[in-house]
């Protein structure tokens, strides 16, 4: 197991705009506060992850990659709908690696970038395009996303 | 993926406590009608099982082997409490396997055998320990037996 602690933003400009990516599609068998068990399509890559309850800005996780296929099946049957689409871009700055989710679907025109820290008080470097600090806010955990989904926030 | 077809039956006298069997603590992470995600040491082997909604005596299922320490862990920080403790015995009927459970802690008093099939017309020969069929009984599902425990039944 691994004990993740991240810290998320919303962007600002287009600084983050960098190559192609990788299209992810996920869904969630469980999206409880205390456990949520997340079924994803990582490109050709299946993964099930594992989280338990947040805590601070960090959280029990386990993964365990899972045959493609099967990952495939287990979205358009089991998980509750709609599925998260989104194409992530991993981006290096100042030594770190900049997690950039650009949503689609039912969150088109979200886009937010995530970094792992191993400390929570860590200090890090922002890159220019991140903009204001959304960690804190249970509205951007991808769980919460399925039964809110951006495009219901009104926010513009 | 794989569908599980099973029927399930009580026991009826001693003739099913042959050896040892096996210590199984489980626990379930999502104990939704459509989808159950199940966590379970096997002895010293950890899985994750994840089932769909029971259609007739049929259900979608995949199963993951995980490190046995990391299934211990979720099963004490992540799982629904109280967890379920059974001991299975495999037995050899009439050329098929059956599984019998018995329950402990909990559950204690409940004794189930099950038989697994490729298809669900199947004839099949009953041992003479085998009592009245549960496969249609939900209160026998181990994922409600974590929120309605046998001990509660009041059935003596």
């Amino acid at each position: 197991m691994g004990r993740e602690i991240e810290r998320k933003f919303r962007v600002a400009g287009d600084g983050w705009r960098q190559g192609e990516g990788v299209l992810f599609r996920q869904g969630y068998l469980c999206t409880d506060q205390d456990r949520t068990v997340r079924v994803r399509l990582e490109g050709e890559r299946g993964v099930i992850t594992i989280k338990g309850r947040t805590e601070g800005l960090s959280r029990a996780e386990f993964e365990y990659e899972v045959p493609a296929s099967e990952a495939e099946e287990m979205l358009e049957k089991l998980c509750l709908h709609p599925l998260i689409e989104k194409r992530r871009r991993r981006i290096d700055h100042a030594g770190r690696i900049w997690e950039v989710d650009e949503f689609s679907g039912e969150n088109e025109g979200l886009v937010v970038a995530e970094v792992e820290l191993d400390e929570e008080d860590e200090a890090i470097d922002l890159p220019p395009w991140v903009g204001e600090e959304v960690s804190d806010d249970p509205r951007y955990y991808n769980a919460n996303l399925v039964k809110h989904p951006y495009g219901t926030w009104g926010l513009g």
